[in-house]
């Protein structure tokens, strides 16, 4: 019998009665990997209305047809923060997306920074490695992924209600555990550096936003993936869904 | 001049007036990568006696040349914890390591569990990652590397007076900052478990150890490295240094 932990996201929305076709990596992995074939279930999602048990009604080698059968888990969204981190390395912006997935967040912001040192950044392969962490993390959501934009810009139009957990390399204080809980519930997003940190500039004025919260991550410099984990485990614990 | 921010690990003991001679890829990576040259200045150390500045006598193709002048940096221990994990994929493992040794943590034993899917641990290369993310991170200290041993005997031998976090997939409750707090100060163990979980048996024994404290990581599943790096950030910021 078909293993229903095989989950697969599909463009919605998913309805039941519905049949879906499925090609390229997707049905390679269903058909070559998995071995999965006709009567063997899976669970789609859409990352917007929960999982759906879906059967296989024909496994053929460049596409696998499937049927909707019912709506087995309801949607699960993360909580309502962001990341916005300054694009590095290919390997390394790759597994911030990925872990950005996995810790729940609803939106992810590359950020060109003054020390910002970049390939260009592919929002397609980026996308791709968001859904195989969703398919992979158990999630029923997909981060909605933004085209990279110069942080200055970003934060001009910054909304005035939500906040920015700036993690602050020169800063050796607290953790900003505490300093997360009083600043309270309502949309936040998380700022991570580049490798080389902010610029002087940069960090002055993130500061002197009233929405900013400073938190330091220890007194050992992180590269900028172990960063972003560290960064959303506190958000997370603080005011997340983690609590 | 010599960027004092180049830092690099040497077997020690480190003593001022003592010359230096480094070869193969930290070399390499002097010579070749940063061209430095004689008169340069880089940061030694050896994971017990601190930062020590060190200028460069001679730079030659295959060996470099240094004489130590001062020690700089006091030694910065990490907390007295461990990470055992269980090893994953060759990249993940490698970056379990790294995530470890920057997050700060004294000892790292990977251990085979009943669902661990692994090739062979090489203990040298993982020691190699153990160096370079020591040499980038800022630290002055290099966590011990044991060879991967069966969890079943790491855990018969498991010394009485050590703390035991779990991170339990199978749990959902709270985080366990508040558990963590309570269980207290002195010496702690973190344990991660492969990307299938532990089998139920090695659930129940590991939950009956009077020094276990179970914990979850959300309600979302992470892959091991994350895990890894989200579960030493809330014992950093409960129990460690980041407090």
């Amino acid at each position: 019998m078909g293993d229903i932990r095989t989950r697969l996201f599909v463009d919605g929305p998913l309805a039941a009665g519905q049949s879906v076709r499925i090609e390229g990596a997707q049905a390679h992995y269903l058909v070559n990997v998995l071995r999965l074939g006709a009567g063997e279930a899976v669970e789609l999602f859409d990352g917007a209305s929960g999982g759906w048990r879906a059967e296989i009604v024909e496994a053929g080698k460049r596409a696998v047809l499937l049927d909707v059968v019912a709506q087995e888990r309801v949607q699960a969204m993360p909580p309502d923060v962001w990341l916005l981190f300054a694009p590095i390395k290919k390997a390394r912006t790759d597994f911030i997306v990925e872990k950005a997935t996995e810790m729940g967040v609803r939106r992810i912001r590359p950020v060109f920074t003054r020390y910002t040192n970049s390939e260009r950044v592919r929002p397609d392969k980026l996308r791709a490695h968001c859904i195989e962490a969703a398919e992979q993390c158990g999630g029923t959501f997909v981060p909605e992924l933004d085209a990279a934009a110069p942080l200055d810009r970003v934060l001009g139009d910054w909304p005035e209600d939500r906040r920015l957990m700036f993690c602050d390399e020169t800063m050796v204080a607290e953790t900003g555990l505490a300093a997360l809980r009083d600043a309270g519930q309502g949309p936040w997003a998380i700022l991570i550096g580049p490798e080389g940190g902010f610029a002087p500039e940069e960090a002055e004025r993130i500061r002197a936003m009233p929405q900013a919260v400073s938190v330091t991550l220890g007194p050992r410099i992180l590269r900028a993936d172990t960063a972003a984990v560290a960064a959303l485990t506190l958000w997370q614990a603080a005011l997340g869904d983690w609590r």
